[in-house]
């Protein structure tokens, strides 16, 4: 088996070396007209809702990019979407790719940016990884702006509505990496300057804001959603939502570019829609419901791709994004790494770069378990093998010829390395499992059954758990839950993506636990309740030598030490 | 004398009334090439500094629009610099109006926009209001990014500089009326969470970034000013500044696209750049200094305006921004309204709007003082008399008369209710006085006096008090300033608009009095001392009643309820 091709530059240089076409030939591809949409500088554009189209949306073959569970690197899932995008134009299919935006905080501390890596990027990638088009400043402000009413409201001796400080639950955030601002006390100083309380700080692409954004099908949705954010309790234990103070319109206002989605292109000159940027951990963790169907109208493939594994990425998209929204996905594409294997077959961290077909053979059962599980939504997953310059051929053999007896073909992947050229194989593989008409998404479960029935069903199913534990304040929040009318709402699970269960140290396919739901929380605007089974990271830090020191800018404008 | 036209329109109403021409035409009336822009939609572009042109600003006429001590609705300089704008061009003159952007946090209290108003306006309104084209969210970002690198570094066991956490005056900014964040205490909850420390959040506009965007020349020297941003000292008493941590590069990638002057048109389909909004209050309240150069190498004429009355906003103009920059004003158009002269002679609020030329007469000694002053420049300005329904013609026939006698002209400017043609008049008036030659302006002061001299002459020449009283502070202050070599900075006065004394209450032209130097703050990287002469709001809070509530957005995106 050939190695893949190995290079010398980094990401950002392969990006600059891009010679870009201006954004209007890219959506002269997509049949878009230069003056439907409008532009942010001569590389990104924002599309207007009025090109969504429901008979184009039904013709649409929609491909859901998913993962085995990953070692804390990540194993390739956007990469391997755009490089997924770059094959299937290349065999003929007009596909356009549709992508979570990056948060700009992390790029300021260890993690790289978010707009693949080598060969299969997306471009322009210093504005896709900071600022883009102000969606996630916008998704900011809206969300802070309901923070400053809520305490205006709390200080008023007018027009107070009574609400219980102790009892809110509406943070503010910031896109930026900030341990600082986790617990905080504000309103000190006097009565000037409010009610003191302790309140907190999330990063951005964590605000139910950018949740919502990611649900809504339209403005209007959009701002039902918004009213329908639970902030906390009055004194007389009565619920309070946002548009309880009226703030619904003016935080539409505040989104009424940031919910247009965003054209830019890959490497190789295709359309790519970048679009919303919720957490994984705590959210859905999928590129915004209109900017999917901005690309299924606009082309004949769409490539998506949703966070963390397949067990949280892809059974939310398919239980949350594609029932709210009518989707229907007609094939998945499972990442897989022969270095996941092995880590899932026992190899520690220093190991991980090391040929071993036993810890392949070993990890395997993780890739199985997802493969199972894929199976149980009515698809039948591609395997890619996103291929490192250290697999050996015959842990990749293995790994083909175990999957083939599952039924699934196992493709290596060559994107990061050769883009579209390196991914023909997989899409001739894609097209083939979408054109054989034997996929028939169904979710996993109905939203109408209990909220205990859903999250068991979850933990059973996918997770392979022997059931659910609930804590007291589980139970409380479930009697809560019930009083709202919350109860018909699907469940995103928030668990650690390292593991099938809620516990970071057991890889591979575990079996014999039970996962404990700690508590809830409500996303009653976005639509769906949040059973929190482990600790949830909402505002990451800095390390001790951050990112930002080893950044330069000359005076040209070129940027350097971005990743 | 004719009363001005009156009209059942609000701002917004007229703005979204208007049609707007496509940005690259009007890019095209200053023979700017369309590839040389980049668009933000249809009505907005970036320009590139590539197009400041050192010759061309030396040929430019550029005039400044500030006023007489306002009354709290103020008088109208940003109404009266778009409409003298459309006046000069209806004249044929080529003239771009060149002002600050709004802040957006004020948008949802009490205050309104900031784009002008009635028939002199500059639009897309909304737009220019709300989010732009992202720059105040890049400032914020910026700042906000130094501030984590400061707790970051406070918390580091590895590579502490040793700062004390005590001493930092780096403050976290947000652009949002949010009073619960003017004091506050972060990194609670643990060691994990960073060291616990007092800490508030100031609103954007007062960012020292924003200041430094808005005096930096080029690219470099804007890396270089943030990299000069003192933050506070180390356990040993040093200055530590943005630099020591390496911030600067990463804070100028940051504002890569925000250091792009920003081109929108009036109502009239005349060239207006809006680009930086730094607080009048804290610091020099002007747009950027690349935006006016920027003006003036593409137009015959540029009309510009600085924030409050002329004591502070022209002062600040005239000594920190044309001295730092070589920029040389030719005219000078002083903004007064009857009602303020009203309001100086005596009036109360519910007498603003009636007719009195008893306290017209006792008012002028304002208005009289800031000729006077203006004169202390070397220029003669036009007094613009910002026409209301409810002015009397013997109250503007005695302003003109009085003007007169001082050798000033005085214009009656009805660009709110008629635009262009109710401006031409002044617009004639202004390039009379460029004309004529005889203005030939001189700073007030040398920058490299010492710092109680500089701010004595100031107190003294401009604002006509006995003296300057230093507290214990600003003399601790002082002594500070030297050690940090600052001392040949020029001084940022942070003084009430409401009088030319620090006391509100002394209204017309005070006496007999003295001014009183509470302490110093330190923009050592925007390159200006800031002598605080009272207590300073850097935190707006929301009213009762916050706009927001009145705020509508409609399926198509059509807003109503922005003022």
């Amino acid at each position: 088996m050939a190695k893949p091709t190995t290079h010398n530059f980094s990401d950002i240089e392969i990006a600059q070396a891009a010679k870009m076409e201006h954004i209007k030939d890219i959506a002269a591809k997509l049949d878009i007209k230069e003056d439907d949409i409008e532009m942010y500088g001569k590389y990104k554009a924002k599309l207007p809702l009025s090109l969504i189209d429901k008979k184009k949306i039904e013709q649409c073959n929609l491909v859901l990019v998913t993962a085995l569970t990953p070692t804390p690197a990540g194993e390739g899932k956007t990469t391997t979407s755009i490089g997924l995008t770059e094959g299937l134009n290349k065999i003929g299919k007009k596909t356009t790719v549709v992508l979570r935006e990056p948060s700009l905080g992390p790029v300021f501390g260890i993690k790289g940016g978010a707009a693949g890596g080598g060969y299969a990027q997306v471009v322009p990638m210093e504005d896709i990884n900071l600022h883009f088009t102000g969606d996630f400043a916008a998704i900011e402000k809206a969300n802070n702006l309901l923070s400053a009413l809520i305490d205006n409201n709390i200080q008023s001796k007018t027009r107070s509505l009574g609400i219980d400080p102790r009892t809110v639950v509406w943070k503010r955030v910031m896109d930026m990496n900030d341990r600082a601002l986790r617990q905080i006390v504000i309103g000190l100083g006097g009565t000037a300057n409010g009610i003191p309380r302790e309140d907190g700080f999330n990063i951005t692409p964590a605000s139910e804001v950018m949740a919502i954004l990611c649900m809504a099908e339209n403005f209007s949705d959009l701002k039902e959603r918004l009213g329908n954010i639970f902030i906390g309790f009055t004194f007389d234990k009565q619920p309070v939502y946002a548009k309880d103070l009226k703030a619904e319109n003016a935080m539409a206002i505040l989104l009424k570019d940031a919910i247009k989605p965003n054209l830019v292109q890959t490497l190789e000159g295709n359309s790519a829609i970048i679009h919303g940027g919720p957490f994984a951990n705590i959210a859905q963790g999928t590129n915004t419901i209109i900017a999917t169907k901005m690309g299924m109208s606009l082309s004949d493939y769409v490539v998506t791709e949703a966070g963390f594994g397949a067990d949280l990425g892809a059974e939310k998209f398919l239980d949350i994004k594609c029932v709210s929204s009518g989707l229907k996905p007609k094939a998945v594409v499972l990442v897989a790494t022969i270095r996941a294997l092995r880590h899932h077959g026992g190899a520690q961290k220093e190991e991980y770069n090391t040929a071993s077909l036993k810890r392949v053979k070993d990890g395997f059962a993780n890739l199985e378990k997802h493969i199972e599980n894929i199976h149980k939504f009515g698809l039948n997953p591609v395997v890619a093998i996103n291929a490192f310059p250290t697999d050996s051929d015959e842990e990749v053999e293995f790994v083909q010829k175990r999957c083939a007896e599952l039924g699934v073909k196992a493709v290596v992947a060559r994107g990061w390395a050769q883009g579209g050229e390196g991914m023909t194989d997989l899409a001739e593989a894609v097209v083939e499992e979408v054109e054989s008409g034997k996929g028939h998404f169904k979710p996993l479960y109905e939203w109408n059954l209990s909220v205990k029935t859903k999250i068991e069903i979850i933990a059973k199913e996918i997770y392979g758990a022997d059931g659910v534990e609930f804590s007291k304040k589980a139970i409380t929040d479930l009697r809560t839950i019930e009083s709202l009318k919350l109860n018909k709402l699907p469940v995103c699970m928030a668990k650690t993506q390292k593991s099938f269960s809620d516990n970071d140290a057991l890889i591979g396919r575990p079996s014999n636990f039970v996962v404990n739901v700690r508590e809830f929380e409500f996303a009653a605007g976005a639509g769906f309740l949040i059973p929190i089974l482990g600790k949830m990271m909402r505002m990451p830090g800095l390390p001790a030598t951050p990112a930002s020191e080893g950044m330069n800018i000359d005076d040209s404008g070129k940027i350097s030490g971005l990743s």
